[in-house]
């Protein structure tokens, strides 16, 4: 297809899509004469895959380049490429603590907690993970504010994410290439958080008229 | 206590707790001479809750003030303060749209989906929440960038979410007031969702390695 027609299927500007193949984050087309390219259904996807990082997640455009090396890089395995996906995705998590008595306690819960579920990645990941610094920020943030936050209280809602993440590649198994699954997998990620934290706000109003009644 | 204990035990400065008696986020304390007052534990709590919504929550003063205000409106029940103190929360939805296809389609899925719950709450929460909205345009976002997102996608995470949400009101059954039983509601909300988004992407790493390797 034509740019023209990748603007119309995409519903991206034709002026956003040239900005996007300037920053290197869309594959040039295929030059059909001097002045025209030919764009297939993979440019489709892909830029649907970063207006999804842009728009909604936020994400800035060098971070999105960094994402997008990452899919492609197929000198690693799945579960390598996805990691390096994920990790150049924004996180919610607060600015890491120094070695705080908070941050000491949150380290040794959360090392505590990755045991007893006793998940396989847990122990490569450990430390160099993003997430990991993430989770003991919050962990640890909730410490220093007062709250009991220990492993008993986060093993609940660890087997829950362990549910989540299953339905999460549960839907990845329908797309055929892995880089069309690490794409599926950021887009979810990115686009799905917010929903399912929507979801659960609902849920919480639910739950409360089912305990207190409603009003 | 004096005000140095109470900034000693909650670890916040006297400076940041006068500004925040200045502005109305903490009741003042029992005058005991012309230039102290006494503190008792509800300021220590209050100001715990006050920490989480501005350190982490991130929110505004002014909005504050109307999460405060709600947790202490006596005059309906816990339900309706429940659902007023997490309205004037910060969620990561996007701008609701407008009224083009993609919103429509969504809030047609949304719909779908409440029914299938049967969610109680749901009925009267409907259009009036802004969690609602919020959800309406995330999905919305979704259906816009090509991405399927059906009530049959959703339900499946909206049965999650309402487990998490049953975990965290069961946390709550150890609080014995309706005042400490909404700020308790507040402040997990605020401080575990980033830790609920932290543990899925850790599963899904975990579910990664498990399904495709480590690697």
């Amino acid at each position: 297809m034509r740019l023209a027609e990748l603007s119309e299927r995409s519903g991206v500007s034709t002026a956003t899509i040239k900005y996007y193949l300037r920053e290197g984050l869309l594959t040039p087309g295929r030059r059909v004469s001097a002045t025209q390219a030919e764009y297939d259904d993979e440019h489709l996807r892909r830029l649907r895959l970063v207006r999804a990082l842009i728009l909604v997640g936020r994400v800035p455009v060098a971070r999105a380049r960094e994402v997008l090396a990452a899919v492609d890089d197929e000198s690693t395995g799945l579960t390598g490429r996805l990691g390096a996906a994920f990790s150049a995705l924004p996180r919610g998590g607060h600015e890491a603590g120094q070695d705080d008595p908070a941050t000491v306690d949150a380290a040794r819960e959360v090392e505590q907690l990755l045991e007893r579920l006793g998940w396989r990645g847990a122990r490569e990941i450990d430390n160099r993970s993003p997430e990991h610094h993430s989770l003991v920020a919050s962990v640890a943030t909730l410490i220093r504010l007062g709250y009991a936050c220990d492993a008993d209280l986060l093993l609940p809602y660890a087997e829950q994410a362990e549910r989540l993440a299953a339905l999460d590649f549960e839907a990845l198994e329908g797309y055929p290439t892995a880089v069309e699954k690490i794409e599926a997998a950021v887009v979810y990620t990115v686009l799905l958080e917010p929903v399912l934290l929507s979801l659960k706000r609902i849920a919480q109003e639910n739950e409360s008229a089912r305990r207190y009644g409603v009003g």
